[in-house]
Formats: structure tokens, C-alpha cells, sequence
């Protein structure tokens, strides 16, 4: 019987293992059977693989929009918080001797061209941590943190895109180089540190 | 029996596949299938389908280093060399309806947990390509071409880098959006076209 829990254990399953593996890599029948269900019955929660991972991106976007908020919350600054965001990230890949990354980079990477339905989700889950990163940036451009005149919402996509292109190289890699190179990216677009700055000097 | 002209036609073919689906989706016996061989008899030209996609990622390497160098030689100019080099690879992005994107950036994505040999094999390509195209930054400021004072290297690899994450991002929208944002992002970081900068307005 369809129950919530065996759901949401799916989901969190195939989040771990997509993760770990890549999507092509990993099986339904190993998903259901990290569960401990069996496999008929994976089909009575989700109408297909492709299915699942789209509730995979799903959760995924919504634990990142969360961090993002209550990180900006707790630290009473936008710049702050993106800047805790963006750490948090990359320390936990870091932690994992770089391992993983991000789920939306890797699903994009792998699976745009095999899954219409996966690549819209995954396009959708980009435009709202874009939106909410967005946000934060007009909010400090208001309380005049940061300097930067360029569009929010512009500056935020330039800041998604080359940070999940650290986390491809910083992978490849297996180095932190290209998190500290994106910092000074971040803090030159922002218009903040000049004397870090990368472009503008002479 | 090995033949030199059966091992390039796999390596090709390969390429091809890989690109196309990924590096698990894609067996060996379709590799051997597409150009016609027993299947036993690709092992005597690869030890494993990982060290086939080793020659894969090297072949792509020098194609794109051999790109950059004849578009430089060409256009005369190192900055015309590198928009060019950026403008062909995006056109071809573009012209396949966003698939495909980067060999580089998708293996690495897929791959870079799974096998250590093709990791560094992608970390060996994204470093002499990262090294050409630092090359051509230096010899444009020797020039007088560009404004920028900061590292070469450094540059090179914020740039590489988020032409990646840029190919991601495009890939999952199905648009030239985060291209034309990372024009931008080129533009500001060699110090051009002022009148374009992100960043530094007010």
C-alpha cells in the first residue's frame, strides 16, 4: 500500500544514490532495495525512474532555497548570507574529499539530453535558487552592502552558472583552487574587497 | 588483429556515444557494434571502456587546444583568438539544440567519483587547455589589448570555468541566455568595453 514514509524514503534514497552514482549508474531495484520494498511496488509511488528524480530535484531546490533563507536570516545581512550559503556548499564537498557536488549541475550534465521531463525540472529548480539569489542581491544593493550596479538577477545567474562550474572542476581537480578563484569572483562582481579584485587593476 | 585505423574509428565512435548519452548509458558491444567489430577484439586495443574514454578526453583536448590556436593565429589577435574560440563552441552548442554541451564538463560530472583514471585524465585536459588560454591572456596584456591586471592564470580558470557552468545552465534551459551572460562576465574580467562591465557600476 502507497503510505508517506515508504515515499519519502524513496525519494531520499534515490537522492543518496543518484548523488553517489550518477543516474544512469543506479538501478531502480537498488533504490528499492536500500528501502526494503519490493520492486512492483516502486511503480505504485512513482510512474517511472525519470519520475522519482524529478522529486529528487524537487527536494533538492527546496533544501537549498531553505539554506539560503534561514542563512541569510541568521546572519542579518544578505552578503552574508549568500557568502554562508556558497561556503557551506562548497565545505560540505569538500568534506566529502569532493565528492557528489551539485545534484542539478551532475543531472544537467548527464541527463538534459535523455529527459525532457528531468531537464524542465532541473531548469526550474536553477530559476528559483537564481530568483532567490536575486533577491538577496537587490536587498543588499538597498542597504548599500555591496557596490555593484549591474542587474540582480543577471549577477545572480553569472554567480549560479560559475559556481556549479567550480564544483565540475574543483571535482576533476579534487582541489579547492577553483572555490577560491570563484570567491574573488564573487567579491569583485559584488563590488566588494577592491583590492582583491580580478579584472580591473593595471 | 590491431590496426591503427580500427583503434581511431572507435576512438571516434566512441566520442560520439559518449557524448551523445553519457559515459554509463553507453556499452561497449554498441561501441563495437557502430563500427563493426567483434566484440572481443576491443580489448585489444583498450584495456577497459575507461581507458578507451581516456583517449576520448585526450582527443578532445587537442582538438579544442588545436582550435585555440589556429583561431588565434588567424584573427591576429589573442582576444579575437579566445572570442572566437568561445563564440565557435557555443555556435555548436547552439546548431545541436543544446546537446551535447562539453566532453570535459559532462564526464566530469558523471565520472569524476566513479573512476580516478578518467578524473585525472579530465583534470590533465582542463589544465592545458586552462594553460593555452592563459597563454593568450598574458600575450594580449603584452599587447596592450586588455586592461586587466590580474593573474593570467587565475583569469583563465574563473573564465574556463564558467564557460562550463555556462554549457550546464544553457543545457538545462535550452537557451543562449547564460551565454550572452558569460560574454558579459569576459568582457568585465579582461577590463573591455567598459560601457558593458557588471560589477563596477553605481
Amino acid at each position: 500500500m502507497a503510505n508517506r514514509e515508504t515515499r519519502d524514503r524513496l525519494i531520499r534514497t534515490g537522492f543518496d544514490l543518484f548523488f553517489e552514482r550518477g543516474y544512469n549508474a543506479t538501478g531502480v531495484s537498488e533504490i528499492v532495495g536500500a528501502v526494503g520494498v519490493p520492486k512492483g511496488s516502486f511503480y505504485s509511488y512513482f510512474a517511472s525512474k525519470d519520475a522519482l528524480a524529478c522529486e529528487v530535484i524537487d527536494g533538492y531546490r527546496e533544501q537549498a532555497l531553505t539554506h539560503l533563507s534561514q542563512l541569510a536570516s541568521a546572519a542579518g545581512s544578505p552578503v552574508a548570507g549568500l557568502r554562508g550559503h556558497i561556503h557551506e556548499m562548497r565545505e560540505k564537498i569538500v568534506a566529502s574529499n569532493f565528492r557528489g557536488g551539485c545534484l542539478l549541475g551532475n543531472f544537467s550534465a548527464e541527463m538534459a539530453d535523455q529527459s525532457d521531463t528531468m531537464r524542465a525540472r532541473l531548469s526550474e529548480a536553477f530559476g528559483c535558487w537564481q530568483a532567490a539569489v536575486a533577491d538577496l542581491i537587490a536587498q543588499a544593493r538597498a542597504r548599500g552592502e555591496i557596490a555593484s550596479g549591474s542587474d540582480p538577477v543577471e549577477l545572480a545567474a553569472i554567480l549560479l552558472n560559475s559556481f556549479e562550474g567550480a564544483i565540475l572542476r574543483a571535482r576533476a581537480d579534487r582541489s579547492q583552487t577553483p572555490f577560491d578563484q570563484f570567491d574573488r569572483l564573487f567579491e569583485t562582481l559584488l563590488g566588494l574587497e577592491e583590492e582583491h579584485t580580478l579584472g580591473h587593476g593595471s
